[in-house]
């Protein structure tokens, strides 16, 4: 398998945690998102991924872009050990959390979106931030009252699911943004937790060789 | 089954159509998302889904939000017609599919980001256009590379899945913007076939008693 990703993509992220969860071995293929006015735009790249996004998964003849559907596609070609619960209810609860975070916090703060506010938009830094912490607080507040339903030492009792996997990258995004994260006891604790497990060591940002 | 959501939120419209296409009877509520200064905030909804977002489907003991997850669990309840594929790389590029247009067009034009762009941020009616155009276009023009591959009169060969499911519900919302669908042939003419079963033309936002 290869993994076309950046470092600093939470999405690559997700993708590499699981990864790294399942033990399975990949070459990385780092895509600077930044140098080159952005390598995922290169005609090369744009071939495998018509979104110029990362990550980008090649498993022989099956070229996947979208971490939350290469995470299930890796869980169901490697089922051990499992990222999503086989029963109905259970599995529909854990990718509602992945969705609230893929879905309706992490499209607001990435890369292009940010280069559009200061681009086209010409928005300050101050406000910038602003229109960062506002995505994140939104949608931390949600999780961290529906995480007092499910949460134990991840956010669905104590086995790491698909929805861990895309919680550590959107807090270490939220750190790396100097978001205040008291308000977000389970949150911070989840985070904890699942940092001090060794695929999410190796998962990490600055653990990767295009880390700068 | 209770059904809350609101006649043109495109998330809700998925979930319709799956609904219909399943041939499922459900309650539909309401949630007026502007009346009131949007409904969706009140305590009550609030307490079903801590994001203030919608739909939410009930389903006795089971309250389940974003539409993914939903469509997914009622594939999984009622199989017949079935949304996603069995086999895992078929599975997998349908849910990439569906995920292109859940986390990288829509979450970026949704009632709550354009009450910020015009907001806090006090952007005019143009600039708003030109954003909500913009993401769109980005979006549209990658899907449309993407369905070459693999397009019948559905985004997947001729049966309908999660992604014409997505689908849809975004093309109406381009229209709505005043969107130029020219460039986008393969797209439209999807979103001509899916229309004309008897499934979208029951979900579609006009049909539902809410519509205004």
């Amino acid at each position: 398998m290869k993994l076309y990703g950046y470092w600093r993509s939470s999405a690559a992220y997700r993708v590499r945690i699981a990864l790294a969860l399942k033990g399975m071995a990949y070459e990385s293929i780092p895509v600077h998102l930044v140098k080159d006015g952005g390598q995922q735009h290169q005609a090369s790249y744009q071939e495998l991924n018509p979104a110029e996004l990362v990550p980008t998964l090649v498993d022989n003849e099956l070229t996947l872009n979208q971490s939350l559907a290469i995470v299930e596609y890796l869980d169901a070609v490697q089922p051990e050990p499992a990222l999503v619960p086989a029963e109905p209810k259970k599995v529909a609860l854990v990718r509602a959390m992945a969705l609230d975070i893929a879905c309706d916090i992490h499209p607001l703060n990435n890369l292009r979106v940010l280069q559009y506010l200061t681009g086209p938009l010409q928005l300050t830094e101050q406000q910038k931030t602003a229109w960062i912490h506002h995505w994140l607080n939104t949608g931390f507040q949600a999780l961290e009252q529906r995480l007092q339903q499910s949460a134990g030492r991840c956010c669905f009792g104590d086995a790491v699911s698909l929805a861990d996997i895309c919680l550590v990258p959107q807090v270490y995004n939220a750190l790396r943004f100097g978001l205040d994260m008291t308000p977000y006891p389970t949150i911070q604790a989840i985070y904890q937790h699942c940092n001090s497990l060794a695929a999410f060591a190796q998962a990490a940002p600055e653990a990767q060789a295009d880390a700068q």
